[in-house]
């Protein structure tokens, strides 16, 4: 894998912040080594030698950030929309993940994920696999392929899900754990692995304990779900009265952020308390808008935790998010903040295009680093749609192109080019 | 147009009622005369002769129906979402219309319009266009040309609308409206003229007088906008003191229902009265969740007005809604609903996704008469999806095929056949 350096020739756009977009027609955007060097209106002499890749005309932006989504939910998106999420896990979830025992199965099924986000315009992501051992490598091999780079999880769950998918005990949890990182171990360039229990109620106090110890041995980064739905908030009451609240039954186990990179998804009813301990355990936020829409869930507070300066990215949450498009969840970002600001709080401002186009690039961007900026010194993950088809009658200035791209999903049909890291990603 | 007589096979989906989804796998379709025959699991021998079209393995349902969409802000959809109702008209939607004086103009917009609508799976539409006599027979020859089925109406509005948008007199709107109607007397065989006072705030009541006059002269249905929004409604009040609410501000002038068919979108803030004067008067609620969420207007609390038993259809609203695509609609409208129920009122149950199908096809179908079903007596529309891009690994049920089908829009990419009042469509 070569670190290429390059110049991409286009209509540059990216969040320098949370409130501002930058839009530069005609720009150049430089690759050194893999690293971003900037975007400028006139190519600087010392690049004057790199190729120049040519999309002229095209919208450049970076690449796309998705924290929270289920590989082995892959197969059954988009269906099975009309139930909650405790009866939908037992429904349809738990089902489904249950196959990933069979080696077969596992290749095909993963097969396809990889294949839809290698051409999707997501560069990176978090991703919950099963807790199967041997299917989570094969789901890690088969992610390293696609050339995107991701945090991957082999899930933990000793307690309330069935038989033939639970683990057996805490023991066993943590030892497959054990076994698959050492199975993984010097294995990848670009696929990580992270602690994943799946969420409170289906972890021991015990298994928690385990992973605590796992994840400080060899000092891994953390994902799960908090605070999704309002019967998942009053189990984990029920089933962990000594936690203050839902996050704090994981910060006793030092799985809630401080020196544990930590991604929670959903956060939806957290409590003061909670989003206080958010903050101050500087936790990222995965907010998962489509998802929480469909499990009926509700709506996370974002303009609250943006305010309070929490750190928040998107997710697509597939499969209670129906598809992999970050573009769909930038947009129903914004819709379900509209719906939030005119029917539960006047004081949570609707957020703008800008912000959520910030939250799904530099805001999911920074859990992998510095990453999701066209900045100096940012790994070089860019994507190139070509929003020809889209375009009007109107010339119309590129922060609209952008918006209308977003609005119609254009990462559906029109990525022209993908880099993660410097690196090419080869599309179909 | 010969109607022909055909057989269309494959796996046959159509909503008998609201709560019931009728699935056919390698089912027979039958078309006499540009009427449906019915769905039949073996073909009759007296259709034997029929030619047999077949799209084995492809979904085969109603065709879509569109009760709300604005053709000239179809060049500017996807865009400028920043802002609420009020706001969003003066700022992109007045100037945008505005350029529909221009003829040339015109005709490049409304073809982009007619030709994503021809190959979209809608069949069947209720249009605004815009003041624009000339502009509006302009469209109404491009979508006759396209074989959908369509009201279209020329907007009125002679108060609170920029000098060059708005009609000089109540007079002249009035002039000008029986002049298009007369230019567009036995012209079109599928387009029909449809009465469109923009909403109650751009009319005055001298116009509402002399539409009321020529609804009935022609005998034509009416269009228009209802209770979207909390500033809107606000500002009816103060401009029509003497309505007890905004829909009744149209019944006083023979704008709303009873012998005029009529669809009003939106429908977010009726009051009880109000509920009870649309039910009464059978009037058709258009709703338009998408563009709800757009301008931040909020919810529509369907679930209250199909109990009531008020007729209800789906809108995609373009461009306050960001695409054409009712698919897009249909999934929408479940999760909002998800969201009333959720967040505004627990009496509210969530929409099934058979419900919104239902609302879809058959809701909006009545509008045009027997639409929307495929039993027999109804006019022939139909939409053939090639889903088998979507299909995974697993085999599963017609059902949730077409729930996947719907949720990822394949309307964009997947749309193989569609025929309307029993002629093929010429997808491009």
């Amino acid at each position: 894998m070569v670190k290429q350096n390059f110049v991409l020739k286009g209509d540059i756009c990216y969040s320098p912040s949370l409130k501002e977009l930058k839009c530069v027609k005609n720009g150049y955007l430089v690759c050194k080594d893999g690293i971003c060097e900037g975007v400028f209106e006139k190519l600087l002499p010392e690049y004057i030698e790199f190729p120049l890749i040519d999309c002229s005309g095209m919208l450049v932006v970076p690449g796309m950030i998705d924290l929270h989504i289920h590989a082995p939910q892959f197969t059954f998106r988009g269906m099975g929309m009309d139930l909650e999420l405790l009866d939908w896990l037992k429904t349809y979830t738990f089902p489904e993940e249950t196959k990933y025992a069979d080696v077969d199965y596992s290749r095909m099924a993963y097969r396809e994920f990889a294949h839809t986000m290698k051409n999707s315009a997501t560069t990176r992501a978090v991703v919950f696999a099963t807790v199967h051992r041997e299917a989570t490598v094969m789901l890690m091999d088969l992610l390293e392929e696609t050339g995107l780079i991701t945090y991957v999880g082999k899930v933990n769950m000793d307690s309330d899900a069935p038989d033939d998918l639970r683990e057996e005990s805490a023991e066993i949890s943590a030892f497959d754990t054990v076994g698959w990182l050492e199975d993984i171990e010097g294995r990848y360039v670009r696929t990580k692995p992270i602690i994943t229990p799946r969420f409170l109620p289906s972890c021991s106090e015990k298994l928690l304990n385990e992973l605590k110890e796992i994840r400080e041995k060899y000092d891994l980064p953390v994902q799960s779900h908090l605070s999704e739905n309002p019967d998942e908030v009053a189990l984990v009451k029920k089933l962990f009265p000594k936690a203050a609240f839902y996050g704090d039954g994981y910060d006793r186990y030092g799985l809630f952020g401080k020196e544990a990179k930590t991604v929670m998804a959903h956060c939806v009813y957290c409590t003061d308390d909670e989003v206080e301990r958010i903050y101050n355990n500087g936790v990222f936020v995965a907010h998962c808008p489509t998802s929480n829409m469909n499990l009926s869930s509700g709506i996370a507070p974002i303009r609250r935790f943006l305010e309070k300066g929490i750190k928040v990215g998107l997710g697509t949450d597939v499969g209670a998010g129906e598809c992999e498009s970050v573009f769909r969840a930038i947009g129903d970002t914004i819709q379900v903040s509209k719906l939030y600001w005119r029917m539960a709080s006047k004081d949570c401002a609707p957020l703008s295009f800008a912000e959520a186009f910030y939250l799904a690039t530099a805001g999911g961007g920074e859990f992998f680093g510095k990453v999701g900026k066209f900045e100096k010194g940012f790994e070089f993950d860019a994507v190139v749609v070509d929003d020809y088809e889209l375009s009007g009658l109107n010339e119309i200035p590129i922060i609209s192109r952008l918006e209308r791209a977003i609005y119609l999903e254009a990462d559906n049909k029109y990525i022209y080019k993908k880099y993660v890291g410097g690196n090419e990603i080869d599309l179909d």
